[in-house]
């Protein structure tokens, strides 16, 4: 399971550079490469996002005593939003400027909120299933199933915000990518 | 052997979604998403059969007592077609709703058929040559070659079936999937 | 070392489905995908390619006692020819029917003729600095090593032939991946 | 952590050939084949750049006795530019004779700057907080740091050349990939 999964997330985060589009402009190439800057922020809240995912996801299978079906399914589910990544992430980059700013972020946003809550939806099961390894007591299982909550009400936020403002709703996103980065009482180790 | 096919099955799963169009529209984004519907939902159901082979080949390769040369190429043959289901993928995303849907419904089922009986190659060669582990019964690789040959059938019958309607082929071969992601008897390790 | 040589042919044998040009056409899809025929016979012959190449570089890595500097830059050198066959893969079918499919004939032998020689050059340096496992006995190492070298004179050949006939290249290049298919006297295990 | 980066860094390496466009013209093949040699030179670089970047990274995570939250994302940093690093070299190749050459030059020895600094910053991280193995000297350490510092100021300086002659600003990028490949003093094992 890690192995697939490991190339999963390490693909769709290495395609995320294909979506910026390549500038065909004879002149003024420096203008055109900083009128694509949107693109590069959704390449950023993208490429950091999958790769937190990543770090939890691997921490997560490496706290796993045993696997069943119903686990290789939940991870699945999961992957399938990794993998989608790349789309929303392009549409967005490609229509944060324009008329429909709105609907190309709250695509985005619902993306990564299903992304989050996947993710949420197999770690709840595995707690239930108490399939985690011995050392983990149920206070650590607890934070961390917190931890992995509470990033989903800003996602849920920013599907909405995006028809006030598409800006701040990639803002909420990158900001949610920041928050997981730092461990906020998880031990550096 | 894993390490390779493992790569292999991550990637094609991951290409799918780089068939799905972009939309250069620069209004009614919202109604453009909703019109590539039928790429969603070849999408869904290629991404779901992959990763299904995925599940059981993983399991399949954790069964082997030893590997030889014919084995590695009937598992090419297998990666031939996981390999290859972008393209069939794109291709009934593209024409499901247009004049020439039977044709592309006829050559995705054909795809995930000829995909299915490779599989059931492999594993037919394995279990002759007595390759299982030894723990495997032989009522244990009989339930799973039939599990295995159950499926071929109804992508035969989806071939045929594309020139009829397509999106009942399409549908069976969605069924066929779903079916596999339930045990149906096989106990839930 | 095998890891992301596994990964560069995993992505590699992947990417040859990228080659295969969509059908924008409205109607007549049959047609169209039958006259993509030679897109589908490169493809194979590419696919064969590398998975034969990854077959027997996979026994080799395994084959080593030890890896130095030299022996990574030599693998990378092979790596290049392998990252780069979608290339030529695409090139080749693009132009098979065209009024320059000798040169592109010739730069797809020429492609597998620089692959070839690279993992000769791989596998006669670890021969002579004796960075094989003592198992391997200086004779299975010569056949080795002789049956490496025996599909670069076809290549070379294919080169030349490529601007009398760009088929019969083609076929002579099918026809090395088919000989390295079956052992001719390697044991089948 | 390794599985994860070995596959971007595959996956990096194998998508530069995505980026050497198409040759549509029907005939003059072989002239339209020798005027992309621009993209095969930054190919080339490119190739080698991401090839002694995995050699040395696979060295440092082997020599790692323990690893931190900090370390992780540190080398996630790393692979934003590795991952990053197609663009910039299509965009090279694209331009390289065009009115924009510097612009192009500039960006591409700056990513690569910035991937050099990464590296560097994940490197230097990892001694001072002591996580190398026992086996490796405080002496090993300085000597591995310094043969990694000494290839940013090149790329520093490459940056600027670029706005002077775009061509030898690739050259620069090349002959510090070329100085990687020679161990200069580290031991051939």
């Amino acid at each position: 399971m890690e192995a697939f999964s490991d190339g999963v997330f390490a693909i769709a985060i290495t395609l995320l550079i294909l979506e910026i589009p390549k500038i065909d402009a004879p002149s003024h190439l420096a203008r055109h490469l900083a009128d694509n800057w949107h693109y590069y922020v959704t390449y950023l809240v993208s490429f950091l996002t999958i790769g937190i995912i990543w770090v939890n996801h691997h921490a997560a299978v490496r706290n796993l005593a045993r696997v069943d079906r119903t686990v290789l399914f939940l991870n699945l589910l999961l992957l399938l939003w990794v993998s989608a990544i790349p789309y929303p992430t392009g549409l967005l980059g490609q229509h944060l400027h324009g008329e429909d700013a709105d609907v190309a972020a709250a695509v985005y946003a619902a993306t990564l909120l299903f992304m989050g809550l996947s993710f949420l939806a197999l770690n709840m099961y595995v707690a239930r299933r108490e399939m985690h390894q011995a050392e983990l007591t149920p206070a650590m299982v607890q934070a961390m199933l917190r931890r992995n909550a509470v990033g989903q009400l800003p996602y849920a936020i920013a599907v909405v915000v995006a028809f006030i403002s598409p800006a701040l709703s990639l803002a909420i996103c990158g900001a949610v990518a920041i928050y997981y980065v730092f461990p906020w009482g998880v031990p550096n180790t």
